[in-house]
């Protein structure tokens, strides 16, 4: 595929066509060195996203002694000056494309152009921020994007898509007819796969959010990075390990996809049971085989959480922070409320609102039937949408250590996503 | 009233009982100094908040031609080095309590307690942002706050104001009960009572909003700001009218509430005919007696907006933006995507997000009944909670050009609010 050996990366899940060396190999080029160069290559093309505090989650976190005064947020430009305790949340809700994924997007594209001038597109499958982050990075370098979807994506998803340049070919809603599909585009139209994470100049450009923390804020006692496929985590993780080696990391997941801490706890990669039932639908992804050994190598714990702490989480955000988040984000400020966290005795942390997607599309049909008609096309008459997280409303599995709690979340189920306001139900 | 001509003020409905003279000197005394001088004082206490960027937003609002890229938001620090086309939000969303009112409850405290070291308490009657920011401002300050509120007030409300250790006197649901209370708790208690508008100390704080604007952002062609009772308004007005005279200012409020269009056209305070219907609860207020001159002197323009652009433009924000507003924030919004804003040719504009809520008592019973029992009061416990914003769900009076779309809103009225959400409306 073009000479790059993580160019046509498969999924961790059919990984075996991957060969040792490649792996090693793709590992040992993810450095400080290599993220230094994507956060020169991207400064163009994304924001400089802020950290923002809130006293009261700085609070809840951090415990009474730590702060000072009400609610509230805001940190801007002169977070390195700012020494004791805080709790800072690093906004890639904020990012272009509402996710980090154009970080990994845009170096992915940058790099490409720039070793291979000739190239002319760029292909994945995918219908979640990585497409339209790839969408968007492709556009800005003058390639084309070429995005298999399966043939039955909702509308604001192939909108989103369309809106970022993107080109899109329909398959049938299973993995093999994406690869398949893939594979056709790559070899009728040239180009090169770029995989969501398991590509180590994607997770250099991820790790770009990583070197801005360790930048902006000296003394951090942990980062808490959300892992899913382990893009984001690796690189932030090789960029804070690599500049301040005393912070700990710390990655977090939702207890119903924990492959991250399964894989930690054996020394060895381990996946999910598939699919994996949690709201966080950007971290139902297995982690990689580009992933996984850098995460081994850099990771200091992984913590995971239930669905109801990630909803209590979701919603104090957006209470208390007025952010908006995807459950996927809500995982890290869920971790550092459990009470393991807490005994730490951490005083000054960093966590990431990532704002991920899920990438995976099986057993969405049911989902993407209730996300027709929803009142973002009507709002935005389908053009240019940036499309919306949802909460499963089937979500299974979910702890149940209180069943009139549980009784409650069912009916709040539907409250972050005006998919379903819209609707009433 | 411990000789401040501007301690007692009372609200504009019953503003015979304030002299022509009192009023000029109010007016007189809010300046660029006044305002530079709040900036410092209140400097320990309050954020200053970031200002935001969403390219899509940018789009809709400056046309195609001005911006490059995606959607996504975030400008840090580096704002006053950028120059040429954009659309800032300055974020007062993300102030401490939810709203720019900490700064001119901050200031006006300061200053009692710079002018008057015995003073020993703060009396005000409000069950919106002001009194929980007047609960903080006195606590930050080592005086007591002494609130009055309805004996109907929602508890989350109430758990507001005591979470931020405001002393909570309750009285009948009215606005005669409510003066008489507070007059009642000035003579007993002594103190000063602090107006959450009608006020110059509050102005001069409000204005470091402007201040902040005008520092931080060079060469703007208008300010958008929505107005109420007119704080922010007066204060960021005069601020950059001061700094930056050929700055547009421009004021935005809704077509159910406005006075201030009236007050603007006809040369004279024109009050609202009480009381408004708009889910902009939190400029139903009507101008008063220090702001109205301010605003007479300073603003350039003022732009009213329906119930459904109001409505809309609070859903990109938290679509595009990611960014949790009340209603009265997303008028701001709502204005500059008006035909009429785009006709100015405006190429480099700054929005506030304002985030405040309602002062006025008056026909709430019907929305604090649907306001009990929360998730709010669920998940944090009653215990220092900040209350969101509500939308009136009984709105009325909203424009029917299209009966149709107007169907449509009555269904997404309760998208916004997860107290709705919840009830699964």
């Amino acid at each position: 595929m073009n000479g790059h050996s993580s160019s046509l990366r498969p999924p961790s899940s059919s990984s075996s066509s991957v060969s040792i060396e490649g792996i090693k190999e793709a590992s040992s080029s993810v450095s400080i060195e290599g993220i230094k160069e994507a956060a020169d290559r991207i400064r163009p093309f994304v924001h400089r996203t802020p950290l923002l505090r809130c006293s009261f989650l700085e609070n809840s976190i951090l415990g009474a002694a730590a702060l000072v005064g009400g609610g509230g947020a805001a940190v801007n430009g002169s977070a390195d000056e700012r020494e004791g305790p805080g709790v800072f949340f690093k906004c890639e809700n904020l990012q272009k494309v509402g996710a980090f994924k154009i970080r990994g997007a845009c170096n992915a594209v940058s790099l490409l152009k720039q070793e291979n001038p000739e190239t002319a597109a760029v292909v994945t499958h995918s219908s979640g921020n990585h497409a339209q982050a790839l969408a968007l990075a492709a556009r800005l370098h003058g390639l084309r994007a070429l995005v298999v979807m399966p043939k039955d994506s909702p509308k604001v998803k192939v909108a989103a898509v369309e809106g970022y340049g993107g080109e899109i070919t329909f398959c049938e809603p299973n993995q093999q007819a994406r690869e398949d599909t893939a594979d056709l585009l790559l070899k009728k139209h040239g180009g090169t796969f770029i995989h969501p994470y398991d590509d180590t100049r994607v997770v250099c450009g991820q790790g770009t959010v990583g070197l801005e923390i360790a930048q902006d804020l000296k003394g951090l006692d942990a980062v808490v990075i959300p892992v899913g496929g382990g893009g984001l985590l690796s690189g932030t993780a090789v960029a804070i390990k690599a500049l301040t080696p005393t912070t700990r990391v710390i990655a977090a997941e939702p207890v119903n996809a924990d492959d991250a801490k399964r894989s930690f706890e054996a020394g060895e990669k381990k996946l999910n049971e598939a699919p994996p039932q949690t709201v966080a639908d950007g971290l139902k992804t297995n982690l990689g085989d580009v992933t996984w050994p850098l995460i081994r190598q850099t990771v200091d714990e992984v913590i995971s959480v239930s669905e109801s702490e990630i909803l209590s989480a979701l919603r104090l955000v957006m209470e208390r922070m007025k952010l908006v988040i995807e459950p996927s984000a809500a995982v890290g400020v869920a971790a550092c409320l459990r009470p393991e966290f807490a005994e730490r005795g951490y005083k000054r942390v960093c966590v990431v609102l990532c704002g991920e997607e899920e990438d995976d599309e099986e057993e969405k049909k049911e989902k993407e039937e209730e996300g027709k008609g929803s009142f973002l096309e009507k709002i935005e008459g389908g053009d240019g949408l940036r499309t919306q997280s949802r909460i499963d409303v089937k979500a299974e599995g979910r702890e149940e250590e209180d069943e009139e709690e549980e009784e409650e979340e069912k009916e709040e189920d539907y409250w972050y996503n005006p998919r379903y306001f819209h609707r009433k139900l």
